[in-house]
Formats: C-alpha cells, sequence, structure tokens
C-alpha cells in the first residue's frame, strides 16, 4: 500500500478514464487505463467506482484525489459548475467541487456566455492551462484540440479567453454508422489528394450538408471513387471545422492536441490554410494541469 | 376485373408506395398506398410485388404500368439509369426502362454533372416535368421539395436545367435520434421565436457543425429554453438547406411541394428571404407527369 504524500489524478471521461498516482514533484509512479467511463457508473456507485481504481494501485490512500471531465458533469459524479471565461488556472482551483472534504475534489469546466453564443468544456481546460503552466503552450495561443467535439481554444495571457466546440467527429460518426453514406464512410479517412480536395470545399464553401450528398451522387455516376469517399467527408467535415474555428484569429501555429491519427489530419488540413500545426503532449498537458491545481490546495 | 385501357401508376420509394389505376383520360379510377417500400422487397421478389399491387386492384390487366421513384434505383427492381441535365418529358420519355416490353415501364431518374458537381434525383422529376405539363408550374421556376434528402429544382423553359440535394431531413433526423442533442430534439419542430432565430442563423452564418453545439451549451447555461431546442435547430438547417438551395437565385417565387408540416416551415422560412412560397399540389403533379409519359408511348 502506497501511502503519504502520493495523489490521485483522474481523468473521467464519457467512455473511459485515465488515472495517475503521482509522489512529490508530480513524478508518476503508476498509471492505469479502463473503459468505465462515467456512462458505466450507475447511480449511486461512485464512491465504488473509485475504490475500484485505489484497488488498482494497490488500495492506495492519497492525499488528495483529483478529477477533471465528464465526471463533473450533470451525468457525472457531481455537477461541478462551469468557472466563466476568461478562466485562469486559479479560477479553477477557487472552484473545486469537494466531494469529500479536503479528500476528493472534482474541477470545474469552463463556460463561454456571450449571447447568443454560448459554449461549454470539461477536461480541456486542464489540459490547456496545464499546458501554459508546464511551458508546453506559450501564454497567448490558439489551441485546437479534434475529436467528438472538437475545440478550439483561445489563450491570452496564460488564461483561456474563449472557444468553440465544433460537432466534427460526432457528424463524422453519424453519418458513418446511421446514413445514407454509411456504406461509402466505411473505409479510413486518410490525408491525400481526396482528403485535400474535402477540406478545399469545406474552408471555401457554404454548402455542408449539399456537398455531403455530392458524395453519393459522384460515386454513383462514376465521377468518383468509392473508396475516397471516407477521405473526402473527413476533409470537408475537417475543412468546415477550421473555418469555424479559425474564425478571425491571426494566429500563424495552432497548437494541436489529441487522438495522433486526428491530429495528423487536423496539421494537414491547417497546411492548406498556410498555417503550422505544433503537436502538444495533451497527456503531460493534463498531469501538469492537476499537479499545478493540488499544489494550490495542499 | 378492370381490364382495358386502364393504366397502373406506382410511386414507388424507399419505405413506402403509392399507386393509382388510371382510366381514360388520366381520370384515377382507384388508389392504394401501403408501406412496400423497395427495401422490403426481397431479391427475386419484384414480380410477386407488383402482383400483390394488381391483386389490391382487383387483378387489373393494365395497359400498362409505369413507375417511378426508387425502384428504378441499384437498390430497387432494375437500374432505371439517369437522364442528364437538361431534361424534359420528352427526355425521360425516351429513355424509360421496360422491365416487361410494351407492358411495364421504370422512368429513369435526372442527374446533374458538371465537375465537380455532381447530384442526382428519382422521383422528383416526374412530379417537377408533369407540374409542368399540367400548367401547375410555370415553364420557369424554382421548386423546393423539402424532405429527407431536400431539393431544389430549377426549371426553365419546361426542363430540368439544374438542382440540388441538401441532406437536410437526414441530418435532423441523425441529430434527433443518435446524437448528444437527441434529447434536446425529442419535440416537435414548430414556426415561431425559436425557429425563425435559427433559420436566421443558417441563413447568415458558415458555421452549422458549431452551431449545433452551442444548442446543447445554451440549454446547460440556462441561455435557452430546452422546449425550444428542436425548433431553433429545425430553423438553423433550413436555413443552412435555403442558402445553399436559393445560391444566386433570382426568383422571388418559390414552389415547395411535399409533406404539409415541412412545405409549412419551408415557406416560413423562405419568408424571412423576402420570398413567397407558392405550394404546389405533390400528388397531382406526379400523375399529371405518368399521364404524359403513358401518352408518349401507348
Amino acid at each position: 500500500m502506497v501511502t503519504g504524500e502520493t495523489l490521485l489524478f483522474v481523468d473521467w471521461g464519457t467512455s473511459n478514464r485515465r488515472a495517475w498516482l503521482v509522489g512529490p514533484g508530480g513524478r508518476v509512479l503508476q498509471e492505469h487505463a479502463d473503459a468505465r467511463g462515467i456512462l458505466s457508473v450507475e447511480p449511486g456507485g461512485w464512491d465504488a467506482a473509485v475504490a475500484e481504481l485505489r484497488h488498482v494501485f494497490e488500495d492506495v490512500e492519497p492525499r488528495l484525489t483529483l478529477m477533471t471531465g465528464m465526471v463533473g458533469s450533470n451525468r457525472g459524479w457531481a455537477d461541478a459548475g462551469y468557472v466563466p471565461c476568461p478562466a485562469g488556472i486559479e479560477d479553477l482551483a477557487a472552484k473545486l467541487h469537494w466531494v469529500e472534504p479536503d479528500a476528493v475534489a472534482i474541477v470545474p469546466g469552463v463556460c463561454l456566455r456571450d449571447p447568443p453564443r454560448a459554449d461549454v468544456m470539461r477536461g480541456e481546460e486542464v489540459q490547456v492551462l496545464g499546458a501554459v503552466a508546464a511551458g508546453l503552450l506559450p501564454p497567448n495561443g490558439l489551441v485546437c484540440h479534434p475529436g467528438t467535439h472538437a475545440k478550439w481554444i483561445e489563450v491570452e495571457d496564460g488564461r483561456i479567453t474563449g472557444f468553440r466546440t465544433v460537432m466534427t467527429g460526432e457528424l463524422f460518426a453519424l453519418l458513418a454508422n446511421h446514413s445514407i453514406l454509411s456504406d461509402l464512410l466505411a473505409g479510413e479517412a486518410a490525408d491525400g489528394d481526396a482528403f485535400r480536395l474535402g477540406v478545399d470545399h469545406g474552408l471555401g464553401n457554404c454548402d455542408l450538408t449539399a456537398e455531403l450528398f455530392q458524395i453519393r451522387a459522384r460515386v454513383l455516376l462514376g465521377d468518383a471513387a468509392r473508396e475516397d469517399a471516407a477521405s473526402y467527408a473527413s476533409g470537408l467535415l475537417i475543412g468546415a471545422d477550421l473555418r469555424a474555428g479559425l474564425g478571425r484569429t491571426r494566429h500563424d501555429v495552432v497548437h494541436v492536441v489529441g487522438r495522433p491519427d486526428l491530429t495528423a489530419l487536423y496539421a494537414a488540413a491547417l497546411d492548406q490554410t498556410g498555417r503550422r500545426a505544433e503537436r502538444l503532449d495533451g497527456d503531460r498537458a493534463v498531469l501538469a494541469g492537476l499537479q499545478r491545481l493540488a499544489e494550490t490546495v495542499l
């Protein structure tokens, strides 16, 4: 049993969770990942779900357990609320939601409220502010986190000042799994001519819901190869994502973080806009953010 | 048993079919609708599926059976191909696909090929060209047929010269049935302030995949009412549909045809662009188109 000054950090998402047992100075002693996302936890099952995790770490009794991600949503353990933009790491620290006093806390999300604009994030804020704290990200920069709900996050003077969520990954999955395009989108999307054509179209046109149907029409009429459809559709959605996410930004460099296959596609698409993608180590960033938050309350 | 100069017209779609037994001069003697769409017909089951239909009409032996719709697709009875734009009713007549010589024919679809633009329709062409033939539609006009795959069809000198398909209905259904928005989109979409705000946004902005997520964020943050979400989302998608479908059209009147609930929403949205919607009687138009085609081959 590990005791004393260890900390338990959990990034608890909708379908997965990751956990790190951390020693003095933020050194990772042990890490773990499993598919116990928040949707798999029954109402009232949170204590047990955390006990399981401690058991994985040899029944550790950490000084502090700090959790981030969807565990703090209204479908999670407790609604940890949202800190409004602009939000720095000290704002998150001030609003930790304690589920067990002095022992277990959930980090709040960040929200944007500028009616009619409204947006929310939960998890990415720890990563981005952690990246700044660890020097992985300059205090002024634009972060892109592709995924089910892609996030574009503006950082100014080390604080999150604005952000935008784009449903790119979810829409691609809906189309691939349930739509008239599903047989065409069964293949893997990859960078190449078809992908770049799609990006071009998405960046330069405002007709996504029409262009999607053309993917099918072109294949039916023999004007495009069936095996290119997934890459073209991915490019089209990512192009539209960039258009919405980049907005009027003046940044020439975009810090991309996330799954390597996705960040590679976004890097290729950003290249088409004349911008440079710089990869950000997401794990290091999350750990740095949780460590910094832990230090503020210990 | 009805014999002699009767005609059997079938509009055979993906999930439904409609049929009319027609006498001299196009007079409807009897009509029928059922859920025997093409997807319910087993391979090799087409003769039986048509025999069923004849049985409904007291085992009629029509002079001619003429079919339109997805029955002529590569998932249907036989691939009836596509006639390229510009396409008039005589072009469809010249390319009827005979599955039984002189007795049973399927009307081809219409395609647009103007690389990289490509589009296909199957069924709407008979309706639109039939409407022109019957004087329900002027020989120069713009038709909007909302639905799963909304169609915007340009008619010049009585021929289809261009068209555009927008996946509006399918996307709304995907979002309502399978997405993170599904609990919010369970209600009925209706015209009103929320719908019109959505139309405005869709018409004036190019960020659909981002705006969709904001629907959820606004409700989470208390900035919008949960019960308005379906109407707003519907307005947003229809606004984006109009933007793609209207393009640079100079028509002030748009002829809308289809389900009354949908045409009402499109009429409201068109009103927001300063255009007037004129309802087109879809059944009469289809019947007129099939009658005209039948006359050319009898």
